[in-house]
């Protein structure tokens, strides 16, 4: 019954350029031994921000998840057909409690941005950060957790690498 | 024989503050088991930018190294006695070239900060990139590495967890 920050990020901790490519994870392929697999499977409910929604829209897949997921936008969005979708605004408290009672004894995946992941992280709900590092830089972009924590550092986990291009870093966020 | 790019970095990819300070860094400890020992004891001769070059001067700490650094500066920096301290501007080649020379059979190594190790990587000098990843973020600060890698991306070598706080990552640059 985690609540989860399930991202991949440069090395230089960039998850899209500024203009919300991802070009630099397209063409590194995907991780070999992935852990989505079983990371999806244990949740219940998901939650993303705008940018990252569009993102999952303007990709042309179909929607990706069974599981109800929340929204945070202040903009009218196009829906999915068939897709479990709550638009949603304002602070993540009350929305991370419907979460909780959605997802029953599964975890809790906030997909991103970074932005998204610190407000879960600065009201205390953050439990994991789990991020696949891939072997590039891209200098500048859209950070993956827009935070100083300086002073509170997390604990790592574990690092497993998976194959070539990325590794896998886990870190407790509490 | 390699020219290394060891150092320290957050999470999301920041050597330090704008400031060019470490306070996160020093409030981490020192990595357990360190990589340390047996890196500097394979290393010929070191380069560094003035910034790094005037950090190790302001730490009070006596000079650490007994190999020859290159210190690049367009400004007058003071001198360190006892230290084999050569400063230089302009291009990385020719201090390279040098560097060889002076090392022997023993590995250069790039100190930092990002943008030397940048240009070394830029003139295809630079071989590895050895990483202690602190688990914490800064949200903005010099960048360990300022350059856009995508579609060029680097191979993952290893993944090391060393205790709580750091992950070392090394990667094959070429």
């Amino acid at each position: 019954m985690k609540t989860q920050y399930y991202t991949a990020s440069t090395l230089d901790g960039f998850v899209a350029t500024a203009d919300d490519s991802i070009d630099w994870l397209m063409t590194l392929g995907d991780p070999e031994e992935s852990s989505y697999p079983a990371f999806i499977a244990a949740v219940g409910a998901l939650a993303m921000g705008s940018a990252t929604y569009e993102w999952v829209l303007a990709s042309g897949l179909a929607w990706p998840y069974t599981q109800p997921c929340w929204v945070f936008t202040s903009r009218e969005l196009p829906r999915v057909a068939g897709a479990d979708v709550r638009f949603v605004r304002g602070a993540v408290g009350p929305v991370h409690a419907a979460m909780r009672e959605a997802a029953g004894d599964k975890n809790l995946w906030v997909v991103g941005g970074g932005e998204l992941a610190g407000q879960f992280y600065d009201a205390g709900l953050l439990d994991e950060l789990i991020v696949q590092v891939g072997a590039v830089t891209l200098g500048r972009g859209k950070p993956m957790f827009p935070r100083d924590l300086t002073g509170r550092p997390w604990r790592v986990v574990s690092a497993t690498v998976m194959g070539e291009r990325f590794v896998e870093l886990r870190y407790a966020v509490k």
